[in-house]
C-alpha cells in the first residue's frame, strides 16, 4: 500500500470495487530483478496484468516479454516494445495463431512436444518466416509453490530431447528448455532440480550435434501476501549458484518470466463490506462477512483457498474475530475462505471499505465478463 | 444439440469457441415447467443465462425472473417484462442497490437475516416504496446436488422467524420463505425436509400473528450432462406431494426459480482441439487434450470437476482412450478433467471441433474478460 494509492482511493469518487496500481513499485520490482539476476533477461508474464499503461513502462525499462495469445502480443506491440522483445511462451498454440505470431515478427516459441514443433515447422513454411527459435519446456514437481501446479505443461525431460530435435530436424533452432516451478514459490532451492536436468538435456543434445543455448527458468517468483517471503537476491543467488554447480564454466543464456512477482505487489483492491451476518443464534456461529468482490470479480486465486492476501481494515488492530469471506454472487461457490477463516475485527460493519492488497497479478483479467450482472473488476493504473 | 443448431454450426465462419442457444429448447423447458407446477409461478434465474433474446422469449412466455443484482433487472425491464415480475433474490445486497430496485418499481426481496432486513426497511423510507414484500431464505443441506452447496446462503429455520418478524415489525410485508435444494439436484425428494422446515416456520410465525403467504421452492432442476435425469414432472409431482404433507388443505402461494433446468440443455459449445499431446514415452501415459475453452473460458463449472459435460466429437464410436482434458491458457489450474479423466477417440487429432453439450446456463457469463489475453465466449441465440 503506497502514499500515491492511498492519496488515489481518498478522492475516488466512483462506485464498486476497483484495482489501482502503482507504476513505481512496478518499476522498482523490474529493477530489483534486473539487479539481481544481472546476466538474466526479463521476459514480463503478461498475463499477470496486461494493463497497457504497466507494458509501456516495462517497454521503456528495456522489460522483454512472455506472452500467451496473439492478442496479448499486440498489446505489447502498441506498448512501444519491438516483436525481438516477445516470446509466445503458451506451449497450447493455434498453428493459425504462430503464423500471426510470425507475421508479427515473433521469432521465440514454447513447446513441449513433436505435434507442437510440427505447427510451427508449417507456420513457418506458410509464412516464409526464418531464424526461429523453438525452447522445450520440462515438467517439474512445483514444490513448496502455493498456487498448484499441474502437469498441464511440460514434458518428462527425456522426451524434451526428443522434442528439441524433432525441431532442429524440421529446420528450426532447438534453443533451449524452459521450466516453471510453480507460482508464488517460497524455496529459492526450488530451481536446482530443474536445471540439473537442463543440463543433461544440453548434454545429451550436444552429443547428437544440437547446441542448446538458452535456459528459461520461468517465473515462480512470490509477492508478498500474508507471509514473509526472501528477497528477490536471495533468488538470484541461490539461482546463480545452481547454474554454476550444474553447468560449470559453461553458463547458458537464461531468461526469466516473473508475473507476479512483477506486479503483485505494486496493486491494492478497495472493496466494500455488504454484509455481516451469522447463520444462526448459537453461541459457536461462525462470522461471514460479504464483500462486493469475490471469486467472480476478480479473486479467482482465491480457489482452493490457494492464496490468501492481506486485509486491511479501519478498524484494524481492534479485537477480531473468525470470519468466513464471501463474495457477492448469488453462486454457493464464491466464498473465499471458509476452510481456514479469515481474523476481522468484530466492529467491522456493513459499508466498510477494506483494502485487499498484493492483488496486482491475476485478479483485473480473471473478472468474469458479467456474472450475475456485475461489472468486470474497474483498474486503475497510477 | 438441435437440427437448428447444428446447422447454424455448419455456416458459421467466425473463429474461436461460441456458444449456441436454441430458443425452441428454452420454450419448450418453460412450458414444461408450467405444466409440472401448474400452481407454482416461475421466476427464471436470471443469471443462468441472461441473453436479451432469451428474457425477451420468457417475459413473453409469461415468465417472471429472479435476479442477483440491479444489472440483471435492467436487462429484463429492457426486455419487456414489469417490475411486478422481478424478485431480488439475492441475500446480499448493497442498501443503494436496494434503494435503486424500489426505484425500479421490484417489491420483491430475499433476505437471510436482520441487517439485511434493515436496509430494506432504510431504503423504503428513503424511496417512499409501499407493499414490499420480503422472504427468509433457510438453510438446506443440498444432498444430492452436484453443484456444491455452501452455507453462503440462509440462516437456520429458528432464525427464520426472527427475521420474519423483524421484518414485520420494520412495516415490511413478511411474505414467506425460500430455500435451494443445490444446483443440478438429482434427488425429486430433496425438497421435502426443507418443506418440512418452511410448514414448521409457517405456524410459529402465525403463533406471532403473522400470516405467512410464500414458499420459494427455488432452483435445483437438472439439466442432462451425461447421467439420465428424472423428468420435470417427478420433481412436480414429488414437491406437491411434499406440499400437501406439510401443509395440508393450506397449501401456500409457490414459486421456483430454474436456470439451469431451464436453459442448460438449449446450448451447445463448439470449441476446436488446440493440441493432442502426451508427457513421456511410458506406454501407460495418460493423453492429454487441449481445448480453445476452458475453466476460464465459460467451463467455469468444472471447477473440482463439479459438472461432467457430454462431449461429442466427428469420431465418436471408434476406439476411446481415457484423456486429461484442459483449456488454452497458461494457467496450470486451467484444467476441466484430471481427476478422472475423459475418455475420447483416439483418433481426435488437432484442429477437430468438438460439440460440448447442455451449456446453455452457467457458461457466457462465467466467462473471464481478458484472462491470457483471450476474448470472452462468444453467444448466439438462435
Amino acid at each position: 500500500m503506497t502514499a500515491r494509492i492511498h492519496e488515489f482511493l481518498r478522492t475516488r469518487d466512483d462506485d464498486g470495487p476497483c484495482l489501482v496500481v502503482d507504476r513505481d513499485v512496478v518499476r522498482d520490482n523490474y529493477l530489483q530483478f534486473a539487479r539481481s539476476l544481472p546476466d538474466t533477461r526479463v521476459f514480463y508474464a503478461v498475463k499477470a496484468n496486461p494493463a497497457p499503461e504497466l507494458l509501456a513502462l516495462l517497454a521503456e525499462l528495456g522489460s522483454c516479454f512472455d506472452t500467451a495469445s496473439v492478442q496479448e502480443m499486440k498489446l505489447v506491440l502498441e506498448a512501444g516494445a519491438t516483436a525481438d522483445r516477445i516470446s509466445f511462451g503458451n506451449t497450447i498454440k493455434k498453428e493459425r495463431d504462430i503464423a500471426r505470431a510470425l507475421e508479427l515478427g515473433v521469432r521465440l516459441f514454447a513447446v513441449d512436444c513433436e505435434a507442437e514443433v510440427e505447427k510451427i515447422a508449417r507456420a513457418a513454411e506458410l509464412t516464409g518466416a526464418q531464424d526461429i527459435r523453438v525452447f522445450c519446456r520440462i515438467l517439474c514437481d512445483g514444490a513448496g509453490a502455493e498456487w498448484p501446479l499441474s502437469r498441464k505443461f511440460g514434458c518428462a525431460p527425456e522426451m524434451a530431447v526428443e522434442v528439441l530435435e524433432h525441431a532442429w530436424r524440421h529446420g528450426l533452432d532447438a534453443y533451449g528448455v524452459s521450466f516453471h516451478v510453480g507460482s508464488q514459490q517460497g524455496n529459492t532451492q526450488a530451481w536446482d532440480q530443474a536445471l540439473a536436468a537442463s543440463a543433461a538435456i544440453f548434454r545429451e543434445c550436444a552429443e547428437r550435434g544440437i547446441r542448446l543455448s538458452m535456459v528459461n527458468l520461468g517465473g515462480g517468483f512470490p509477492t508478498r501476501y500474508l507471509k514473509q517471503i526472501p528477497a528477490v537476491e536471495a533468488y538470484g543467488q541461490s539461482i546463480f549458484e545452481a547454474l554454476s554447480r550444474h553447468f560449470g564454466n559453461r553458463i547458458p543464456e537464461t531468461i526469466i518470466e516473473p508475473g507476479r512477482g512483477m506486479v503483485g505487489n505494486a496493486g491494492v483492491i478497495e472493496a466494500e463490506v455488504v454484509l455481516v451476518s451469522r447463520k444462526s443464534r448459537a453461541e459457536d456461529e461462525i462470522r461471514w462477512v460479504y464483500l462486493d468482490i469475490g471469486k467472480f470479480g476478480g479473486l479467482a486465486e482465491t480457489m482452493d483457498e490457494a492464496i490468501r492476501y492481506a486485509i486491511r481494515t479501519p478498524h484494524d488492530g481492534e479485537a477480531s474475530t473468525p470470519c468466513v469471506l464471501a463474495g457477492p454472487t448469488c453462486d454457493s461457490a464464491d466464498v473465499m475462505y471458509e476452510r481456514i477463516p479469515y481474523d476481522l475485527p468484530v466492529s467491522l460493519s456493513i459499508g466498510d471499505k477494506v483494502l485487499i492488497e498484493g492483488t496486482g497479478a491475476y485478479t483485473s483479467t480473471y473478472a468474469a465478463v458479467a456474472f450475475n450482472g456485475f461489472p468486470p473488476l474497474k483498474s486503475y493504473v497510477i
